[in-house]
């Protein structure tokens, strides 16, 4: 595969570069009108509208059957991160809930968006591909640090605050950030939904082993409701 | 149709009466090991239990699709009855756990015997076939009375206790065993099923008119998964 980049290769870059920063940046406005468990519930919006963006973008089909599953998927990972006090997201005020959507709307439309310039050059070394995200990612990150932390960076410097944590979260992203990418090129962004979804049930499973994390009836009761969710996507598939 | 009856008819009907009677004083005796709200939530097994053995005595079967939307449901009743204490359910002992199990089998083979009954002779009359039914129901009940009430019984009269409400609610069960009779002779046990969960959603939604109850995001998340169960139920009908 060629290594060097065309321009009109580059170009497309900067739009899901531009998405994920918008949405990122929002993230820590909508904590204003909703507060951590609520943000997790709403967050499962994201689910849907990959759904409908996936659909009308990519012009795939889904069968009705999964359809259904699509819905089962954001019913049951919410269900299975029901706290006690989650009825409190039903007060999430109006400014609350259109920041919701639109960031749900921001990600699904930067996941689709990504899936179909991947794919479009099927034979292009995907490491590549992540570069040019990454490199306009930077720019426009570089641009809202100096637009919105100027004085602290230059008070402070660059990397306060930074831990030991700290890095390991930037290394967490970063490969996280590699195998979505993979899973863009050889599934699609249903498969990183689905996959998403059991991975956080999953990391609550391995929480009980590891931190004694109590599972709740919700988060069985989810979990079976993911489970027949998967299920119903393989066994619904459209006959081709 | 003839309104009279042979032996061999009646002979059967002292099985599921018999089944109720059991089910019905296990009820009272649960209560030792299970609150009230955490016995509603063991109720659902209630599902699961009518669906195997309607499966396995009346021999017809369910598509994959419809054991899927069986568990939904299930999943869905469940989840749309959670209270913030619904938890403590999963700390119900053992000989809690083992007495709604037997309940439910009780349960579901009651159900799917009658349903054999009724549908052995389509053309008998169905208030005849309750008759007889309710016949040994009530001489069954007289024996229990007899062996656990019967100072009770002696000393304050039969009906000590009774108020309007009590007797609304008579009228009520009695009504809706003549409705249950319908549905399980005009449809089956699984259809029965499924209109007893949707009835539970809309008492919750018509409370929340008549009593000003509040809807829980639980509630929400439950009954979505409910109406996606029933159209799952009728999606996945087998082709014959």
């Amino acid at each position: 595969t060629r290594l060097n980049t065309t321009l009109d290769e580059v170009i497309v870059f900067p739009i899901p570069a531009a998405l994920y920063l918008v949405k990122n940046l929002l993230q820590y406005y909508i904590f204003a009108y909703v507060d951590a468990p609520g943000y997790q519930i709403l967050k499962n919006l994201n689910i849907i509208s990959t759904g409908v963006l996936y659909r009308i973008i990519l012009k795939k089909k889904l069968s009705e059957i999964q359809w259904a599953a699509f819905i089962l998927l954001c019913a049951g990972c919410t269900t299975a991160q029901l706290k006690s006090n989650s009825d409190h997201v039903l007060q999430t005020p109006f400014q609350g809930w259109v920041m919701a959507i639109v960031m749900a709307l921001l990600s699904g439309f930067a996941g689709v968006y990504t899936e179909a310039i991947i794919k479009k050059r099927p034979m292009r070394n995907i490491n590549v591909q992540n570069f040019w995200l990454y490199v306009f990612g930077m720019i426009f990150n570089a641009g809202a640090i100096l637009v919105q932390d100027f004085d602290a960076v230059m008070n402070k410097g660059f990397f306060h605050g930074y831990s030991f944590i700290t890095v390991l979260m930037i290394v967490n992203h970063a490969l996280s950030g590699i195998a979505v990418s993979m899973v863009m090129k050889y599934a699609d962004n249903i498969v990183k939904v689905y996959s998403t979804s059991v991975a956080m049930l999953l990391t609550a499973v391995v929480s009980v082993f590891l931190f004694g994390f109590n599972l709740s009836l919700a988060f069985f009761l989810g979990s079976t409701v993911v489970s027949v969710a998967v299920y119903l996507h393989s066994a619904g598939k459209l006959q081709r």
